[in-house]
């Protein structure tokens, strides 16, 4: 289900309803009028309700909340809508401060009842069942009896402030999800507890993959040897891919003076993302956002003439953005990352081709990585901001709608939801456990041309402004890394394994057949370690398949009679005892089509 | 000759009495006084003196200058020396502010005539020849007759400020040259003509390999596709060799909490090349002027035992240091650049094993480059200052020394020139002009284990010190490719070319050919380009040539009748005509081999 069918959907108006009957129950469980009731919407998977209450709520009061639910899902309780003017609201409303915000949010016209923006001043309402009422704007089922009590499963609780704002007090917000049937919440559930064993943060530490420090900063990434292989592995095969595609490399420094940031717009735009100035000779220089400057100056370095294009210009390029401290996420949301970045500059009459060459091309590299299932978004121009002539506009949104129908993607379309730069398709990859994930982008921009005056040399001998199309593929080298961590569980396909394979002698005996024969697997350019320690067979065996090595070797007497290893694979198939050639024939094969075993 | 036996040399002495009577010519240009002398000392390859004068030189003054000096070189007037009292030194120099300031430098006891700190209060001396007398401390050649004036040769005029510090005045220096014999100057006349033709910042712009641009900053490079490639392929065989040479990589941020850099005590010897700190929710954070620390910090984030070591961690890290403008020179010295660097961490046993591992393994990498002509130097303790255990110091200084004497390459030892962390190899490669060039560095380091407090468990099971040994094999990427411009003179081997062959058709009925020959190359990885504009086969021959691109391809109708091409090497040699499939088998071969042509 897209984002855009599932507001509104009978789903959506399950958990929305779901979240009036848990505000019931909490308010409820504090007799006194303690409980002060924020907002609780649905969202992806279920709900939330946020509270203001008298002390933490404890892991049985989560409990009780849930009993209290199911008896009131037990009854058939009608939602009923009334409309009411502000005043007879706050009246209604006089012991809810949090309800009283929101009334005059929307009295003032500017926000709907969750502090969100709107467009037109709203009528206010409020539904009700049993004995609870509540401001909001539905849609709600018709009644308690379309909810299954035996689908209802209160999750967890978090701390979140007040309309999202650090300075505002800190709420208790109890997350929820609600289903059809019974078997759907299983299935969620056992998808949730997946999702907290394959939790990049977690894997992160099992398989020292990275680590973040108080004592170098929050949100920079240390990458550990086995993090570094797996990046280094995948940052070689795209640019692998990029040079036979067609694209060249540029590098790029990560200081750029205050000058180029005031000339690019960054500093009027985007000021609040970048890190305060640092000083040299007397000249403030920032940690570059975005790369696109430094590129947009090596094209401005020659004179450029229409048989140079296109040019399509890549660079792994380490950017620096501001994130606050509390959206901070393992390897996921962090304060410096490296995009897998290219900008390409091309005539008009390239452009199609060129939007076409991209999409495919990263199509291809994302099945590199085994990701095959996509939702792709297409936003479009909001005609209040724009730069650029809107007929620009009209080709390049053309042409990526042609290109995604070309590609035969599903994607939907964001009306006006284009930065004021440029349409642009965003790519979300689908991962292992149905969860969607931002990856790539494609995004055309037409006001850094206009700001640093990019021009070519058409055939007519006449100067002409180049199309510039940004577009990263893997988005950043951080969260890419993370993502895959989850999607594989931590089970990476051989050509990216850090430890592709391990030997493990049954007794001390068969140690000088295990070096040799790790010898040989090294020379053959298998990452190969030997667990000669004196631990036992079974906690060996443990041991590797903690680390998710792809090949567990075993060799006892017969195997090193025989001059072979017996494989145990990290999917739990056992091979036949096989020679250590035949092994290396068998993993190359998989590195070479980057199967997943 | 090394430093160490070129000073005092007789060759040195002829210099230093060429740059008296150079400085006695410019008096001379001079006759009302005017021409205030400053120093003049031997340099490498030549000499020069300082001058503060009422106008700017000319090249005709040069001339003048060297037929004045010429005039004198005719004669034979001895050097005379004489000591003299500070008194009657101020006397004798009365109307020469800047020997009056030397003469002040020497009576303090702290300077000697160059400015130069001194141990011990020097006597204070002249040398006399002619009717020119010159503060100094020789020694000089015993007369005129001893110079020959065939091998002198006054080269450029530059400014220096007096004393190097550019608040004081700004000089005007003359660059000289002296030779034993004429062929001696001539040749070094040729190898100066030479390093002017493979000036990497004018090879740089020809083959379109970097720039820098005052909109980012002074010393930033900005690598242009060319620049780029050959830093990415020099990268990976350097990364592959790593991974064989069993080194893990490791990546880490480009930004750390000033904390981190008073621990490390970066802040506190090292400030002066930090960049100003920038501020992130309230805290102070540096670029790093080195990777260090974080290597520290990944080694800190496990609990290590003597079975993990030795440890041996890579990065291609990226630095931000100071430099003064001045000095900014190309990409040879610049403010922000990549080490390719690493820490080894060890136990003591291991440590002289390593060492020798490290040093085999750098001219293995410098080998696949080209350079195989070494010079090295090591540094040893200087007792006043320096961190850690003398016995500690003995040991790494001596397992230096043993590599070096095992390895077989020429060094110069310098005594009690290591830093106070840690002895040290510095190695210099020899270029293809006799050039010396500082590239790879292998580095003790006592002091930041200790600061860190960096353990592991050993077999005692008991806690013990690491030792810590930082490396670089090509030092900085920026530098290297630099000098690697200069030393091939722009012509790449073919592994490294950024075009590594050209396509060039002798008239439109062979483009056919020509793309589908093209296309089989590209396929087989050759990185080839087509010359399809309509200019004369002469030029386009002369444009391939500039380019200094390998293999330029030549096809008319008898090559393409014959399914053949004619090669034209970039050296000058001319092959016969040859299938496409038989060249990409020589291209490969020289590629695996990082053959030159």
């Amino acid at each position: 289900m897209t984002k855009n069918n599932y507001v509104g959907s009978e789903l959506w108006k399950i958990r929305h309803s779901t979240a009036h009957v848990m505000a019931q129950a909490v308010r409820d469980l504090f007799p006194e009028g303690e409980a002060k009731i924020a907002i609780g919407p649905p969202i992806a998977d279920g709900f939330y309700y946020d509270f203001d209450l008298p002390r933490a709520l404890t892991p049985e009061d989560l409990e009780e909340i849930e009993k209290k639910m199911r008896g009131v899902l037990s009854e058939d309780y009608k939602f009923v809508r009334r409309e009411l003017s502000a005043d007879e609201a706050r009246d209604l409303f006089s012991d809810q401060p949090y309800k009283l915000d929101l009334i005059e949010g929307l009295e003032s016209g500017g926000q709907d009842e969750y502090g969100e923006p709107l467009d037109e001043k709203p009528v206010i309402s409020t539904y009700t069942h049993a004995d609870f009422e509540d401001l909001c704007r539905g849609p709600h089922v018709e009644s308690t009896a379309q909810i299954n009590p035996d689908a209802v499963k209160l999750l967890n609780v978090a701390g979140a402030y007040w309309r999202g704002d650090e300075h505002n007090p800190m709420l208790q917000r109890i997350y929820g999800t609600a289903w059809k049937t019974e078997a759907e919440l299983k299935e969620y559930l056992e998808k949730l507890e997946e999702a907290k064993r394959r939790d990049h943060r977690r894997l992160g530490k099992d398989l020292d993959l990275y680590s973040t420090s108080p004592e170098v900063g929050s949100g920079l990434v240390l990458w550990h040897p086995n993090g570094a292989y797996i990046r280094y592995q995948a940052e070689k095969y795209c640019q692998e891919e990029h040079l036979k595609n067609g694209y060249e490399f540029v590098t790029t420094p990560h200081i750029g003076k205050a000058h180029l940031w005031e000339t690019s717009g960054h500093l009027t735009w985007y000021e609040e993302n970048m890190y305060s100035a640092l000083d040299i000779d007397q000249e403030s220089y920032y940690l570059k956002p975005m790369n696109c400057p430094f590129h947009i100056m090596i094209y401005k370095s020659s004179l450029r003439s229409y048989r140079d294009l296109p040019l399509r210009w890549a660079e792994w390029g380490t950017v620096y953005r501001y994130e606050r401290s509390g959206v901070l996420h393992g390897m996921m949301r962090v304060r410096g990352f490296t995009q897998d970045d290219a900008h390409i500059f091309c005539s008009p009459e390239q452009m199609p081709a060129e939007i076409d060459r991209v999409l495919n091309f990263c199509l291809h590299i994302l099945g590199g990585f085994g990701i095959t299932e996509f939702h792709a978004y297409l936003s479009t121009r909001d005609p209040d901001k724009s730069a650029g002539d809107v007929d620009l506009w009209d080709d390049a949104t053309e042409a990526l709608r042609a290109a995604l129908d070309r590609a035969g993607l599903p994607y939907d379309i964001d009306e006006g939801g284009a930065a004021f730069y440029g349409p642009k398709i965003d790519l979300k990859m689908i991962d292992a456990l149905d969860r969607e994930w931002q990856l790539s982008t494609i995004q055309f921009d037409f006001n850094l041309p206009e700001r640093f005056d990019l021009t070519y040399i058409g055939e007519d001998g006449k100067q002409h402004r180049p199309y510039m199309i940004h577009r990263a593929l893997l988005g950043s080298m951080e969260r890419f890394i993370g993502v895959l961590v989850e999607h594989y569980g931590g089970a990476f396909p051989l050509w990216l394994a850090p430890t592709q394979a391990i030997l493990i002698p049954i007794t001390d005996r068969n140690l000088d057949y295990v070096y040799q024969a790790a010898e040989q697997m090294r020379a053959a350019g298998i990452r190969v370690k030997v667990d000669d320690s004196s631990d036992r067979m079974g906690a060996k065996i443990r041991d590797a398949e903690k680390l998710k090595i792809p090949y567990m070797l075993v060799v006892g007497d017969r195997e090193q009679a025989a001059n072979t290893v017996a494989p145990r694979l990290r999917s739990g198939e056992q091979l036949e005892p096989l020679s250590v050639e035949a092994l290396l024939e068998r993993m190359e094969e998989e590195i070479k089509n980057h199967t997943q075993i």
